[in-house]
Protein backbone atom coordinates (compact mmCIF):
# COMPACT_ATOMS: atom_id res chain seq x y z
CA UNK A 1 0.00 0.00 0.00
CA UNK A 2 1.24 3.18 -0.60
CA UNK A 3 -1.16 5.46 1.38
CA UNK A 4 -3.92 4.42 4.18
CA UNK A 5 -7.60 4.38 2.27
CA UNK A 6 -9.67 6.48 4.26
CA UNK A 7 -13.65 5.68 4.48
CA UNK A 8 -14.25 7.21 1.06
CA UNK A 9 -17.60 9.39 0.56
CA UNK A 10 -20.41 8.79 -2.12
CA UNK A 11 -20.08 10.57 -5.17
CA UNK A 12 -23.54 9.10 -6.74
CA UNK A 13 -26.33 7.57 -6.09
CA UNK A 14 -28.28 5.92 -8.33
CA UNK A 15 -32.11 5.13 -9.31
CA UNK A 16 -33.76 3.83 -12.62
CA UNK A 17 -36.47 4.62 -13.88
CA UNK A 18 -38.10 4.04 -17.72
CA UNK A 19 -39.98 7.31 -18.01
CA UNK A 20 -37.08 10.00 -17.31
CA UNK A 21 -39.48 12.87 -18.24
CA UNK A 22 -41.75 11.78 -15.53
CA UNK A 23 -38.52 11.32 -13.42
CA UNK A 24 -36.97 14.61 -14.40
CA UNK A 25 -39.95 16.39 -13.39
CA UNK A 26 -40.16 14.92 -10.11
CA UNK A 27 -36.22 15.38 -9.05
CA UNK A 28 -36.08 18.51 -10.92
CA UNK A 29 -39.55 20.19 -10.43
CA UNK A 30 -40.68 18.67 -7.65
CA UNK A 31 -37.70 18.55 -5.38
CA UNK A 32 -36.12 21.37 -6.62
CA UNK A 33 -33.03 19.40 -7.65
CA UNK A 34 -30.43 21.26 -10.11
CA UNK A 35 -30.27 19.28 -13.50
CA UNK A 36 -26.64 18.55 -14.63
CA UNK A 37 -27.30 16.99 -17.50
CA UNK A 38 -29.99 15.19 -19.77
CA UNK A 39 -29.09 12.93 -22.15
CA UNK A 40 -31.86 11.60 -24.89
CA UNK A 41 -33.42 8.71 -23.05
CA UNK A 42 -30.35 7.60 -21.53
CA UNK A 43 -29.97 8.97 -18.12
CA UNK A 44 -30.95 12.26 -15.99
CA UNK A 45 -28.59 14.19 -13.60
CA UNK A 46 -28.72 15.79 -10.69
CA UNK A 47 -26.44 17.42 -8.02
CA UNK A 48 -26.86 17.13 -4.32
CA UNK A 49 -24.63 18.64 -1.66
CA UNK A 50 -20.98 16.91 -2.49
CA UNK A 51 -22.95 14.46 -4.40
CA UNK A 52 -24.46 13.52 -7.07
CA UNK A 53 -27.98 11.86 -8.20
CA UNK A 54 -28.15 9.51 -11.48
CA UNK A 55 -30.94 8.48 -12.67
CA UNK A 56 -31.10 5.98 -15.59
CA UNK A 57 -33.01 4.30 -17.71
CA UNK A 58 -31.93 0.83 -17.28
CA UNK A 59 -33.22 -0.08 -21.02
CA UNK A 60 -30.61 1.55 -22.12
CA UNK A 61 -28.18 1.72 -20.05
CA UNK A 62 -28.18 -2.56 -20.09
CA UNK A 63 -27.52 -2.13 -23.89
CA UNK A 64 -24.52 -4.32 -24.98
CA UNK A 65 -22.87 -1.78 -27.60
CA UNK A 66 -21.19 0.38 -24.96
CA UNK A 67 -17.87 -0.06 -22.74
CA UNK A 68 -18.46 -2.86 -20.86
CA UNK A 69 -18.27 -0.66 -17.36
CA UNK A 70 -20.87 1.36 -18.51
CA UNK A 71 -23.39 -1.88 -18.36
CA UNK A 72 -25.68 -1.86 -15.74
CA UNK A 73 -29.43 -1.43 -15.28
CA UNK A 74 -31.97 -2.83 -12.17
CA UNK A 75 -36.11 -3.10 -12.50
CA UNK A 76 -38.06 -2.78 -9.87
CA UNK A 77 -38.14 -0.52 -6.67
CA UNK A 78 -34.75 1.39 -6.08
CA UNK A 79 -34.19 3.36 -2.80
CA UNK A 80 -32.60 6.59 -1.94
CA UNK A 81 -32.33 8.91 1.32
CA UNK A 82 -31.37 12.66 2.01
CA UNK A 83 -30.20 14.43 4.55
CA UNK A 84 -32.48 16.59 6.19
CA UNK A 85 -32.49 18.40 9.67
CA UNK A 86 -35.91 18.23 11.97
CA UNK A 87 -36.84 22.03 10.17
CA UNK A 88 -35.90 20.66 6.57
CA UNK A 89 -38.16 18.13 7.10
CA UNK A 90 -41.12 20.50 7.56
CA UNK A 91 -39.64 22.14 4.85
CA UNK A 92 -39.76 19.32 2.94
CA UNK A 93 -43.55 18.31 4.00
CA UNK A 94 -44.95 21.47 2.72
CA UNK A 95 -42.78 21.04 -0.65
CA UNK A 96 -44.59 17.44 -0.84
CA UNK A 97 -48.00 19.18 -0.29
CA UNK A 98 -47.11 22.22 -2.95
CA UNK A 99 -46.41 19.87 -5.22
CA UNK A 100 -49.12 16.97 -4.84
CA UNK A 101 -46.21 14.64 -4.13
CA UNK A 102 -48.08 12.10 -1.75
CA UNK A 103 -46.26 11.83 1.75
CA UNK A 104 -46.08 7.72 2.23
CA UNK A 105 -45.01 7.91 5.80
CA UNK A 106 -43.22 9.70 8.44
CA UNK A 107 -41.27 7.19 10.53
CA UNK A 108 -39.56 7.87 13.93
CA UNK A 109 -36.44 5.53 14.71
CA UNK A 110 -35.78 3.94 17.42
CA UNK A 111 -32.82 6.50 18.03
CA UNK A 112 -35.02 9.39 17.63
CA UNK A 113 -34.03 10.42 13.61
CA UNK A 114 -37.33 11.38 11.85
CA UNK A 115 -37.74 10.02 8.29
CA UNK A 116 -39.92 10.93 5.65
CA UNK A 117 -40.85 8.53 2.58
CA UNK A 118 -42.77 9.19 -0.81
CA UNK A 119 -42.44 7.75 -3.86
CA UNK A 120 -40.87 8.96 -7.26
CA UNK A 121 -43.08 8.19 -10.59
CA UNK A 122 -41.22 4.67 -11.12
CA UNK A 123 -41.84 3.68 -7.70
CA UNK A 124 -38.18 4.12 -5.72
CA UNK A 125 -38.46 4.62 -2.41
CA UNK A 126 -37.61 8.32 -1.85
CA UNK A 127 -36.46 9.07 2.04
CA UNK A 128 -35.66 12.48 3.80
CA UNK A 129 -34.11 11.77 7.57
CA UNK A 130 -32.10 13.39 9.74
CA UNK A 131 -28.37 12.60 9.64
CA UNK A 132 -28.51 12.06 13.23
CA UNK A 133 -29.95 8.23 12.37
CA UNK A 134 -26.51 7.36 11.55
CA UNK A 135 -24.22 10.08 12.49
CA UNK A 136 -24.50 10.91 16.29
CA UNK A 137 -22.69 13.99 15.74
CA UNK A 138 -25.45 14.88 13.27
CA UNK A 139 -22.84 15.87 10.53
CA UNK B 1 -42.30 27.75 2.99
CA UNK B 2 -41.30 27.97 6.13
CA UNK B 3 -37.55 28.21 5.02
CA UNK B 4 -35.64 27.80 1.88
CA UNK B 5 -34.77 23.86 0.91
CA UNK B 6 -31.32 23.53 0.30
CA UNK B 7 -29.57 21.39 -1.83
CA UNK B 8 -29.96 17.97 0.62
CA UNK B 9 -26.91 15.69 0.68
CA UNK B 10 -26.88 12.31 -0.02
CA UNK B 11 -27.56 10.27 3.27
CA UNK B 12 -28.06 6.74 1.80
CA UNK B 13 -26.83 5.14 -1.28
CA UNK B 14 -28.07 1.35 -2.00
CA UNK B 15 -27.71 -1.29 -4.12
CA UNK B 16 -29.53 -4.91 -3.90
CA UNK B 17 -27.74 -8.57 -3.19
CA UNK B 18 -29.18 -11.78 -2.42
CA UNK B 19 -25.91 -13.51 -1.58
CA UNK B 20 -25.69 -10.89 1.87
CA UNK B 21 -22.20 -13.07 2.54
CA UNK B 22 -20.65 -12.05 -0.45
CA UNK B 23 -21.76 -8.89 -0.19
CA UNK B 24 -20.71 -8.20 2.94
CA UNK B 25 -16.94 -10.25 2.58
CA UNK B 26 -16.53 -7.86 -0.71
CA UNK B 27 -17.67 -4.45 1.15
CA UNK B 28 -16.25 -5.54 4.29
CA UNK B 29 -13.13 -7.34 3.62
CA UNK B 30 -12.53 -6.38 0.24
CA UNK B 31 -13.23 -2.52 0.32
CA UNK B 32 -12.49 -1.96 3.89
CA UNK B 33 -16.17 -0.64 4.38
CA UNK B 34 -17.22 -0.75 8.15
CA UNK B 35 -20.06 -2.87 8.59
CA UNK B 36 -22.64 -1.15 10.96
CA UNK B 37 -25.20 -3.78 11.13
CA UNK B 38 -25.87 -7.10 9.63
CA UNK B 39 -30.04 -8.28 10.04
CA UNK B 40 -30.08 -11.75 9.16
CA UNK B 41 -30.49 -12.58 5.10
CA UNK B 42 -32.44 -8.56 4.77
CA UNK B 43 -29.41 -6.42 4.98
CA UNK B 44 -25.97 -5.35 5.85
CA UNK B 45 -25.25 -1.54 6.12
CA UNK B 46 -21.49 0.11 5.88
CA UNK B 47 -20.65 3.23 6.74
CA UNK B 48 -19.07 5.78 4.38
CA UNK B 49 -17.61 9.32 4.99
CA UNK B 50 -20.54 11.43 5.76
CA UNK B 51 -23.23 8.66 4.58
CA UNK B 52 -24.15 5.22 4.95
CA UNK B 53 -23.78 2.53 1.70
CA UNK B 54 -27.05 0.13 2.54
CA UNK B 55 -27.01 -3.26 0.79
CA UNK B 56 -30.60 -5.02 0.67
CA UNK B 57 -31.72 -8.59 0.08
CA UNK B 58 -35.01 -7.62 -2.40
CA UNK B 59 -36.09 -11.31 -1.56
CA UNK B 60 -36.69 -9.62 1.79
CA UNK B 61 -37.60 -6.48 1.37
CA UNK B 62 -40.11 -6.73 -0.98
CA UNK B 63 -42.02 -8.81 1.37
CA UNK B 64 -45.23 -7.16 2.04
CA UNK B 65 -45.54 -8.06 5.73
CA UNK B 66 -43.83 -5.10 6.83
CA UNK B 67 -44.39 -1.36 6.58
CA UNK B 68 -45.78 -0.03 3.08
CA UNK B 69 -43.09 2.48 2.92
CA UNK B 70 -40.07 -0.09 4.01
CA UNK B 71 -41.09 -1.93 0.53
CA UNK B 72 -38.67 -1.63 -1.91
CA UNK B 73 -36.17 -3.83 -4.20
CA UNK B 74 -34.33 -4.09 -7.27
CA UNK B 75 -33.28 -6.94 -9.64
CA UNK B 76 -30.35 -6.47 -11.96
CA UNK B 77 -26.98 -4.56 -11.48
CA UNK B 78 -27.32 -1.38 -9.90
CA UNK B 79 -24.40 1.03 -9.77
CA UNK B 80 -22.54 3.40 -6.92
CA UNK B 81 -19.28 5.50 -6.79
CA UNK B 82 -17.16 6.38 -4.33
CA UNK B 83 -14.89 9.38 -4.11
CA UNK B 84 -11.57 9.07 -4.60
CA UNK B 85 -8.59 11.36 -5.05
CA UNK B 86 -5.82 10.97 -7.92
CA UNK B 87 -3.57 9.43 -5.21
CA UNK B 88 -6.21 7.25 -3.41
CA UNK B 89 -7.06 5.48 -6.75
CA UNK B 90 -3.64 3.85 -6.86
CA UNK B 91 -4.26 2.97 -3.43
CA UNK B 92 -7.59 1.30 -4.71
CA UNK B 93 -5.46 -0.31 -7.66
CA UNK B 94 -3.28 -1.77 -5.13
CA UNK B 95 -6.23 -2.86 -2.57
CA UNK B 96 -8.10 -4.46 -5.44
CA UNK B 97 -5.26 -6.32 -6.74
CA UNK B 98 -4.25 -8.04 -3.11
CA UNK B 99 -7.53 -8.87 -2.40
CA UNK B 100 -8.21 -10.52 -5.75
CA UNK B 101 -11.01 -7.84 -7.15
CA UNK B 102 -10.96 -7.56 -11.19
CA UNK B 103 -10.26 -3.83 -12.73
CA UNK B 104 -12.64 -4.07 -14.98
CA UNK B 105 -11.60 -1.19 -16.62
CA UNK B 106 -10.04 2.62 -15.85
CA UNK B 107 -11.69 5.56 -17.45
CA UNK B 108 -10.47 9.14 -18.18
CA UNK B 109 -13.49 11.45 -18.30
CA UNK B 110 -13.60 14.32 -20.84
CA UNK B 111 -13.47 17.08 -17.93
CA UNK B 112 -9.81 14.49 -16.89
CA UNK B 113 -11.71 13.16 -13.85
CA UNK B 114 -10.13 9.41 -13.69
CA UNK B 115 -12.53 6.87 -12.75
CA UNK B 116 -11.92 3.14 -11.82
CA UNK B 117 -14.68 0.47 -12.28
CA UNK B 118 -15.21 -3.38 -10.35
CA UNK B 119 -18.09 -5.28 -10.14
CA UNK B 120 -19.19 -6.52 -6.78
CA UNK B 121 -20.56 -10.48 -6.38
CA UNK B 122 -24.02 -10.06 -7.15
CA UNK B 123 -22.72 -7.86 -10.39
CA UNK B 124 -23.44 -4.13 -9.28
CA UNK B 125 -21.19 -1.49 -10.93
CA UNK B 126 -18.91 0.07 -8.59
CA UNK B 127 -17.08 3.04 -9.70
CA UNK B 128 -14.07 4.71 -7.46
CA UNK B 129 -13.69 8.34 -9.29
CA UNK B 130 -11.83 12.02 -8.92
CA UNK B 131 -14.89 14.16 -7.14
CA UNK B 132 -13.69 16.80 -9.81
CA UNK B 133 -16.14 14.72 -12.39
CA UNK B 134 -18.91 17.00 -11.11
CA UNK B 135 -17.11 19.37 -8.84
CA UNK B 136 -14.86 21.38 -9.88
CA UNK B 137 -13.71 22.77 -6.57
CA UNK B 138 -12.61 19.00 -5.94
CA UNK B 139 -14.32 18.84 -3.03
Amino acid sequence: MTMTLETPAVLEAVLYATDLDAAEHFYGEGLGLSKITRHANRHVFFRCDGAVLLIFNPEETRRLDQNPEFIHGTDGQGHVCFAATEDQLVAWKERFEAFGIDLEAEFVWPNGARSLYVRDPAGNSVEFAEPGLWFSDDR
